[in-house]
């Protein structure tokens, strides 16, 4: 039996979104989802606790950087990494493809795998579909990620082709190479950049392998928000109704309504905990900038329609002050903020599709964010 | 009525110590304690819930820094430090007479008081006994601190008997210009350095004076530790018993207490908090390098004695990772333990001055600690 199971409650009638539930050996979580990214096994500035405390269903965490540091042989030895950082709810972990093309100068893709250079100290490395399962096996996160090639946005369709027919063959070896299916599922990634037909068959080559989750790769990565649209208005109807979907990378409050209503149930992202490093909010107001000199006196919350615990309790001008003078306090506060607001952006989400609402719910967010104007500011 | 009140519980027979409560407008902490340095009105890494779950039962924050950034008016503005920082428990403020000395290298000394050079811009300062008051006024500090000058170590007896005898009669300034004396209590600061004549009449000039508490400066600036017990020893003589006593600036186990010993209630040091954002760690069998590779398979937790959140939840492995990836979530812990270790230290002297043997105590601890060694690893 897969470690994963999706249960779907219901469908919502405006928008043809999903409503479900992920099972995973540590536990379920409710979908539409986001996932926090802990990249070093652990969401920077945030504890375990804070984590529940927002609750977050499951997070995300990066086989890549795990594998130089600490090692995953260290993290085996821990018990893997839910002991190692003192989680015990789901962790995903992606397959280390996307760094290699993020990160890496020199890359040398190969069909055995990728040979290519750690970005700390230069030193050679390889990865391949094996190499990704092994260190995924030892680390033992609930869900882990196929090895696939990430082509690079635009690609010609020729290159993109190959790069597609390379990842149906290296999903196969990660099936093949996978030593703990009942424990760890497994999740195909499908690719083919903006090309319809291609998306086309990266679906149907990886359905028919049967994993039991499909994620959407090979967005977010510089390309226009109707692109994105389009790409999975035509990929998802090609993904099984009874596996999850996962699309890979996208943190921003506007592409998750949007990959929601387009049939996806799981999102990760950097980008909250990036920008909150940075004392840049999303609020229901729209982005906020916490560092300007015009927040020096204001005393008022992040978000005045927050009910987070900094929302609570810290003003701006305090939040303000912790950032500019480096202060770590301020960037937990301003994370804590910002993973709240995703969060509990989802279960307004999941509410609507509930209510059949959603596409109701879409307008009326985006209006009070800002989305509608011209001029609005994204991430 | 003075705002601070001193409750004496019991001496211990053996040693001398003084257990006791100090009584301020934001309640009460029992003494000796030790309190953590929040300079930027934040404990670097920690939020006011871990204080409070810490036990911490009241913190220091620094004028000079506050001063200057965000700027007293503005906590003012904000209803207090206690409000702005989200703290509703016993803040101490320093005068900034101690930054003046340590951070600023252009100072010029006069009887009006110290021109200097902001450490941060270069721009040109100018702090007085009267300043420092406006300044602690605004922050609303329920105990703040008299203006004093402090001298290098070593200095002749003649430059120290100058100092002295200013910081006396910037004293009393530093009493006619504060505006707030049933909200807040001031406490004079004895000088003297290492001259037992000097440190005599530093008191007796500030007892003259009946502040509702004495703090004794211008130690643990550089002088071997048996200079630091013998000025405790002929100074704290000249105190009143029915007043709290405050020594500076001084945060190593060791000292905590001797310090106690020779009759001190309140301590404060950013030692615990520095060193654990350097992976250093206080623990019952003395100082630990956690980055140190030999923990790096450690599975174990910081302080195999130690209760702390941290310990009983996070290995060596883990903490060593996650400072070695400069992830700050590792300085939290580190900073969270040490703190819990001084904390909890202060709570065993008090426990063995109640039961009359702080000097068995000191003895256990030391021996354990490792203190007794020859070559014993302080901070
Ligand atoms: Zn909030
Ligand atoms: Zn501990």
């Amino acid at each position: 039996m897969s470690a994963i199971r999706y249960e779907h409650i219901k469908t919502c009638k405006q928008t043809g979104a999903r409503l479900g539930i992920v099972h995973t050996p540590h536990g379920s979580f409710e979908t539409p989802a986001f996932m926090p990214v802990g990249t070093m096994a652990t969401v920077k500035t945030m504890s375990p606790e804070d984590l529940m405390e927002l609750n977050a269903g499951i997070i995300l965490s990066n086989t890549y950087h795990l594998w130089l540091r600490p090692g995953h042989d260290i993290i085996k030895e821990a018990g893997g990494l839910h002991k190692f950082m003192n989680w015990d709810k789901p962790i995903l972990t992606d397959s280390g493809g996307f760094q290699v093309f993020s990160l890496s100068k020199f890359r040398d893709i190969k069909e055995e795998g990728v040979h290519f250079k750690n970005h700390i100290n230069g030193d050679k490395l390889f990865l391949s579909p094996e190499k990704a399962m092994e260190i995924q096996n030892a680390l033992g996160s609930d869900i882990m990620m196929a090895f696939d090639e990430c082509p690079p946005y635009p690609a010609e369709e020729k290159y993109m082709r190959d790069s597609v027919e390379r990842t149906s063959r290296w999903a196969e070896r990660c099936i093949a190479a996978h030593e703990r299916p009942s424990d760890q599922g497994l999740f195909g990634i499908v690719q083919g950049g903006e090309y319809e037909a291609l998306r086309k068959q990266s679906a149907k080559d990886l359905v028919s392998l049967d994993f039991p989750g499909y994620a959407v790769g090979g967005l977010s990565v510089g390309e226009p928000k109707d692109v994105m649209n389009r790409v999975l208005e035509f990929t998802t109807p090609w993904l099984p109704a009874d596996k999850p979907r996962y699309l890979m990378g996208v943190g921003s409050p506007d592409s998750l309504i949007d990959g929601a209503i387009r049939g996806i149930d799981m999102f990760d992202c950097v980008l909250p905990t990036r920008i909150a490093r940075n004392g840049t909010l999303m609020t229901s107001e729209g982005r906020l900038v916490v560092k300007n000199a015009k927040y020096a006196r204001d005393f008022g919350p992040l978000d005045p329609n927050c009910e987070c615990h900094v929302c609570k309790n810290y003003s701006r001008a305090y939040i303000r002050h912790l950032i500019k003078c480096e202060e770590t306090f301020g960037i937990r506060l301003t994370t804590y903020h910002n993973l709240h607001f995703l969060i509990n952006l989802m279960g307004q989400v999941r509410q609507a599709i509930k209510e059949d609402r959603l596409g109701d719910f879409r307008e009326e967010f985006f209006e009070q964010y800002g989305f509608n104007q011209p001029n609005a500011k994204n991430f």
